[in-house]
C-alpha cells in the first residue's frame, strides 16, 4: 500500500551527536516516513520541534541535497544570513556543496513540523557552522570529529 | 536564499505525452521548486490538480523512487488495488521498481495539490498500466513507444 499510516511510524527522539552536543537536540523527533514506505534512494523524514528545538546543530552537506516542506506550526530557518519565517507550506532547497549552514528553530509557543527530503549517497561530509565539528558517513555509520580530524572532546 | 518565492515560481501546464493522450492532463499544473532552489539529484515538484485532473496517466518507475505529501484539498491515489483517499498531510511511496502502477486523481470540487519528490537518474523506463505505452528517459530526452518498443499511434 503506497499510503503511508504515519500514525504507526515510530517517533524517533534522542541524537548521534556527541555527548557534548546530544542534549541542544531536546524537543526533537522524527519519523522516517519514506524508509517506512520502502523506499532508499532519499531520505523523507517528518520532524517535529517542541518550543525552543532545533531541527539540527547549524551546518551543510558535501554531496546530498536537501529539501523542505514546513506542515505545521512557525518556524524559522537561521543560516549564513541570518533568520528567516516560515509558515505551512513554506519550502526551503540546500544544494549539496552550498557552504550555507542552515538548521530550523522553533521560536513559537507551540509545536512545529517539517518534512525533510535528503538524498543518501554512500559517502557523506557534513560540516557543522557554529561549532568545530564535521561528519564523516560511510556505511551507514557516523563519525563525528573536530575540522582537523581530531576526536570531539568529551567535556 | 534557501527560501523558496513559491509567488514567483512560474506554473508549467500541458503534456509531454504523445498528442493522443495529451489532452487527458487539462487541469493539472507544476511549479518546480526544487529546480528553483538549485537543487538537481531529485525533483520536488509542487503539482495542483484542477476538480477532475489527473496527476500523470498511471505508472510506476523502475529506476526512481517517488514520495508525495498532500498540501492542498481532497484527492485520491488509484493503484493496482483501487482507490485510496488522501487529505492534507497523507503521504505515499512509490518504490523503484514497484509494479503497481499509480497515480492521483482530483475527484473533488475544489483544487489540491500535492509535493511531489522523484530522483533523477541518468536513464529511466516508465510504464503505463491502462494502456499500451512505456517511456524511456536518456539526456533529458523522453520517448514515449507502446510497450514492445514500436511507435504510439498517432490518431
Amino acid at each position: 500500500m503506497p499510503k503511508i499510516d504515519i500514525s504507526n511510524v515510530p517517533f524517533k527522539t534522542g541524537s548521534s551527536y556527541p555527548e557534548k552536543y546530544a542534549a541542544q537536540m531536546e524537543g526533537r523527533s522524527q519519523q522516517s516516513l519514506g524508509d517506512a514506505g520502502g523506499i532508499s534512494q532519499f531520505g523523507a523524514n517528518l520532524v517535529r520541534l517542541a518550543p525552543n528545538a532545533l531541527s539540527s546543530l547549524r551546518h551543510w552537506h558535501e554531496q546530498q541535497d536537501e529539501f523542505l516542506i514546513v506542515t505545521e506550526g512557525h518556524l524559522v530557518l537561521v543560516d549564513d544570513t541570518g533568520e528567516t519565517p516560515l509558515s505551512v507550506g513554506d519550502c526551503c532547497a540546500f544544494p549539496a556543496g552550498d557552504g550555507n549552514g542552515h538548521h530550523i528553530v522553533n521560536k513559537s509557543e507551540s509545536d512545529g513540523a517539517f518534512l525533510v527530503v535528503g538524498t543518501r549517497t554512500a559517502t557523506e561530509t557534513g560540516w557543522y557552522s557554529d561549532i568545530d565539528m564535521k561528519v564523516e558517513a560511510a556505511d551507514g555509520k557516523m563519525t563525528f570529529t573536530r575540522k582537523d580530524g581530531s576526536p570531539v572532546d568529551a567535556s
